[in-house]
This record gives C-alpha cells, sequence and structure tokens, in this order.
C-alpha cells in the first residue's frame, strides 16, 4: 500500500528542540502548503506548545481556525485583497503587511483594539528581493499603523540563512537590527523584531529577537548545509512507503524501464515496487538513490538501488542485497529514518520541502 | 487565487483525435494517478466514448466505479494479493495477470462467466523488464487460463515507443507478434492484443491491435519527441495560474530569492506570483522558464521570464514586457495554452506527466 505516514510525536519533539534553540523567543510554528504537505490536521495537536502557526493563504488561515486552533495565525504575505482584510479581521488573523496597497487597506479598516488583526508583522527587504518596503518605506508604514493603534512587528527574511558563511547574511541582520532600533526609538520601545527562519535559528542564535518561524526543522529536515538531521537531534516526521508487487531476474545486457537507460551488467534479481511520480516520489534521480527494504520477519532493513527511470506508478530496485526469499508484499521505506529524506532530496537535485510538498493524494495517509 | 482549471471538453477533443488515429481499435483511456492530475471526477465523463479505463490500483478502479463508471475497467498492475482478485471479481474488474501469484489467484478463484473479471489482460515482458512473463511462461499462462474459461488480451508495454527510431521498438514489436499469433494458432483465435500507449498510438499505427492505451494525449501533452501537441491538433486540459500579489523595481546588483541566485543587470520590474513547489510548480527550473501575465481590461499576454529560484509559496518574474500599469490581482499562466505543460516540463528537465500528478491540493481546482 501506497502510504504517507505521520509521526505528530516527531513534530512536537522537533518543536521541543527550537525552544532549546531559542528559549527567549516566541515560537511561529509554520504550517503553510499542507503542513509541508504532512497534512495541518494532523500537524495541529502536535504544534500545541507552538506560540503561534504561520500560513501562506487565507484559504490556509481559515481552515485552521476550522480545526480549533484558536491561538495566533501569521499571513505570511498578507492580505490579497480589502475583502481579504476584512475577513482576517472576521476571523483574528495577524496579517504581514509587506506593500503599499495593504497599509491602505489597514489604515482604512481598523480592527477593534482587542483583535489579533490589531497585531501587525511589517515587512521590510533586506535583500531577498521578493516583498517588503525599504528601509525608508518600512518606517514611514511603521509610525502610520502605531498611530492607528496597530501593534507591530518588525519582521524580514534571509535569503541565504542556511550557509552562514554567505555575506549576505551580515548586510541583512545588519538592515534589521539598524531598521528595528530606529523604529524603537523613533516610533515606540514596543515594536518587537522576527528576523529567523528554520536556518536562522540555528546559525544566528544571537538575532532571535522576539519571534522565531521555524518551518522544516518542525518536519525534522536539517535547514542548514553543514550540520544534518541527525545532528541536530531532529526526527523525521513522515515516512512514505510502499509494496514489492512483483520479483524478477534481469539478464545481463537486459535494459529497464523507460528510455532504458538502465542495463544490467550482469543477472540481477530486481523487485518492482508500487510507487512512482504519479505519488510523488521525484521522477529524476541519480544513480545513488536507494530505498530500504524490510523483511518482515526479522525487521531486518536492505539498502536497494533504484534501477532506471522512475514511472508514474512503479520502480524497480536492485534487491541483490536482500535474502533470496525477500517476499511479495514486503515494506519499501523511500524516505523516512533511512533514506532520510534529505538525502532523497540530493538524489533528486532539490531540497526536502519540495520532496514533502509535492506529495500526491494516491498514497493512503495514516498516523503513527 | 491558485487555480488548477479543467477543461474537459479538450478531454473529449483529445479522445477523438485518438480514435481518429486508431479507428478500428478499442480505446482503453488511462486515468490513473488521478487521471494524471487533472481529478478523476472531472475526467469520467469527458471519457464517455471512451471503451474502457485503466487504472494503477484498485482503490483507483473502485473509486471510478463509485463515480458510476460502469464500462471496462483494466487494472494495469493487477491484484497485489487474492483478497484484492476478490475484490475485482465482486466489483467486474478486469486484471493484467503479469506473474505466477496472480495467475494463481484467477485458477483458483475463478469469477461467473458473465463476469468482466473474466477477462484478463495477460502481460508479455518484450523489453520493459518491469512486469510480465518471458515468452515460455506467457503461452503456459494463456494456455491454463483459457482452459479455466477466461477470455485473454495479450499486452505488453513499449520502453521507447516516443522516440521511433528506438532500436528495442522494431523488438518489442516482433517479440510481441510472434507470441500473439502462436497464441492464436496454439490456444484461440480468438485471443486480442493490445500493445500501444499514447507514442505507439502515434508511432506504429500498423500495430494497434484490438485495444489501445491511450494516456497523457488525452490531457493534451505530446507523447513523442519529433511532434508537438499542436502538431498533433491536441488541446491542453488544464490550465494553471495564480496572481501578482505585488510588484516591485529591484535595482541593478541587487538579487532575487533564496540562494541570490538572479542578479539584476539593471534596474528591474519584477512582480511576485502566488505560487511555488508549495502548489506544484517545480522548484528547479531553467532561465528560459517564463508565464504569461494576462492584462485583464485587454486580455493580452505578455511572456514573463522566472527570475530566481522557485519558493514555496511564491515567484518573482520580470514584468518588463508588461505595460507599465499592470494591475495587482492580474492573472499569471504557469501554463495552459502558453507555456503549453510540455515546454514547463523541459525547462524542468522532465515530462509533462511528472508535472501534471505533482500538483499539491493547495490550488483550487475548478472546470472551464
Amino acid at each position: 500500500m501506497r502510504t504517507i505516514t505521520i509521526k505528530p510525536a516527531a513534530i512536537t519533539h522537533n518543536l521541543n528542540q527550537v525552544k532549546k534553540l531559542a528559549p527567549h523567543s516566541k515560537v511561529l510554528a509554520m504550517v503553510k502548503s499542507n503542513a509541508y504537505g504532512h497534512g495541518v490536521a494532523a500537524v495541529l495537536p502536535a504544534l500545541e506548545q507552538a506560540d503561534g502557526i504561520g500560513v501562506a493563504t487565507l484559504a490556509e488561515a481559515l481552515e485552521a481556525r476550522q480545526l480549533g486552533w484558536n491561538k495566533t495565525i501569521g499571513l505570511i504575505e498578507g492580505a490579497f485583497t480589502a475583502d481579504e482584510w476584512q475577513q482576517a479581521i472576521d476571523h483574528d488573523i495577524s496579517c504581514v503587511i509587506h506593500h503599499a496597497p495593504q497599509l491602505q487597506w489597514a489604515l482604512e479598516n481598523i480592527p477593534p483594539a482587542s483583535s489579533a488583526t490589531r497585531v501587525v508583522w511589517i515587512k521590510y527587504n533586506t535583500g531577498m528581493n521578493r516583498l517588503g518596503f525599504d528601509a525608508e518605506g518600512v518606517i514611514a508604514a511603521a509610525k502610520q499603523l502605531h498611530e492607528a493603534g496597530y501593534r507591530l512587528i518588525l519582521t524580514t527574511h534571509f535569503a541565504n540563512a542556511d550557509d552562514s558563511a554567505h555575506p549576505l547574511n551580515a548586510m541583512q541582520i545588519q538592515r534589521f537590527t539598524e531598521v528595528l532600533m530606529t523604529l524603537k526609538e523613533s516610533v515606540s520601545n514596543d515594536i518587537k523584531g522576527s528576523l529567523c527562519n528554520s536556518a536562522g535559528i540555528v546559525n544566528f542564535p544571537q538575532y532571535h529577537y522576539d519571534w522565531v518561524r521555524p518551518g522544516i526543522i518542525l518536519y525534522g529536515s536539517a535547514p542548514v548545509v553543514d550540520k544534518s538531521a541527525t545532528e541536530l537531534d531532529l526526527q523525521p516526521a513522515m515516512e512514505f512507503s510502499a509494496q514489492i508487487i512483483a520479483l524478477q531476474t534481469v539478464h545481463a545486457d537486459n535494459a529497464i524501464g523507460y528510455g532504458s537507460r538502465w542495463v544490467a551488467q550482469q543477472d540481477t534479481r530486481t523487485a518492482l515496487v508500487s510507487i512512482g511520480y504519479g505519488d510523488g516520489y521525484p521522477r529524476v534521480v541519480t544513480e545513488d538513490a536507494y530505498v530500504s527494504v524490510i523483511e518482515a520477519s526479522s525487521n531486518q532493513s536492505y539498502q536497494c538501488a533504484v534501477l532506471g527511470r522512475v514511472a508514474m506508478d512503479m520502480i524497480v530496485i536492485d534487491i541483490s542485497n536482500a535474502p533470496e526469499d525477500i517476499a511479495l508484499d514486503s515494506k519499501v521505506i523511500l524516505w523516512g529514518d533511512a533514506p532520510h529524506v534529505d538525502e532523497v532530496a540530493a538524489h533528486a537535485g532539490t531540497i526536502s520541502y519540495e520532496l514533502l510538498c509535492r506529495l500526491s493524494i494516491r498514497p493512503k495517509r495514516i498516523q503513527a
């Protein structure tokens, strides 16, 4: 059975790791894109000890409210229209304000003082060059919002926090710190700051400020280039698995799969596994790509290479490493404890975030 | 709004193209993997004139029955267990038999003569080396199944039909033709044949046999390397779109997005689009990747390059080509008429099939 197993206990463990790394900051746990593909309904209960959650769209915010999340919800791209701003007010959602139209909606339509929407995350573009005001613009906007009665959190987003040595980090930190200081002096000392995503939490502990915004780290992947998930004591929150549906010996000089990409150098024992890109396993992987086959009786795990092109519904693996009598129906782990999704991402030339988000609806979803 | 628009009329048009290409064959329309990501519920009504549908899992077969599909359903990897074989009988599903355990289940548990499960697709491995019996095995199995009262369709799958010049095609065709002739002579003249997927339908018209099995061609993508979807008069069945949520000028020498991959050579007008790999747009694309921005008042379309790394929730595009007053909320087409999903796939180093299947649940789904 094509199965995605979510492990809420792992998410809670990872949240606790974040709290150890950033003990003096509040935690906005990112659950955008269906909780990085894990399923927001499965994930929210595991995040009970977070101070808030972050989402990318109003629909995601409303879904979290419907699921009973009654603490802070941060809408990280803000309202897209004046109507969305009103809906944010209706559902006590705190919005990012990153450009002039959003500022205007906020000034024209001020929520009650008790509303969570009176908390605004005002976005400063320190070098990502996607969203945000420049220094002058952010200071002007902050003044207007403060005068209108909003409570402010200055925020920005790192472009290269995964690589602590990247020169842009220091520049982004400096710009952010300077503007935050200016705002505290010239507007209000109560203005808060939020700078760090997962990578920033690990790499820049001295700049955690009032709110940290962990994302991928909650799901058990390493957010930085020089430390593995294991070194950071993170637990993978997802296991993606399937089963062996056929066994075969492919004779020497025969090719496997579309494009006849992999040619057997010798007679090779292979297994068909009921998984493919139609489930979310990446179609293009390097020759290093492997899966783990679990022998049911012993619970022993065997690393088996993926052979040839990944198809929509199946892959072929080399089971030379596994016992001769490995059974049909044996469980095959695409990612989980081993291989870790970070490894699979490396084999697919991408990052774990993408693999987790781009799962299809076909696999059955369960919780461990 | 992140939106996937499905066009059932395009699917019906493409089905009619298949019927023109293969006028003497029955059509098993492939709807596995949620109809190549299009949504099986949206697609089935458009396939009313197909003779049957093909799925990869029993769950997909049962879903199609629940949706009211009462013609042939072919389970192309067959039953995974004896229990699944029984369920196939219960729901009149025709199965592929590709290895000894499936043969055994079929011989031990024979459905009523009137059942569609009495039709068996027996799989011959002619060179794909994934599923199927060898020549000797397929002839022996066919004899046993025929004697047990099954009606047989000999089937195999091309590894390289997209490339008509690939030498394996001729070999697969020859092997298939020889075994089919042997079976007709030595077992029953009523045994049918099924060889061609979408690419085979286009490239090998003389070998269409009794059933063709179109997949990607139904959804409007080109199945062969040397003819475009337009040249084959296919219509894309999906439009994937989003909207502009912010406008900005990025100054010369500034970088955009994660990894600071794209650096502005001059001041550049950019737009933020509310789409990312968290929706299913591929994270890694070449510098040729573009989207179409639609100006609402004129309905004019402007090609705009994707700048820098695709993020989970947004991309940045270069709107230098678009009018100065292009509005917030303007519609942006990721794929549809232009760019065609085949182009986006080329920019992402993959095939359209993968892009279509790996869409997330976040975009809103509608029908045109």
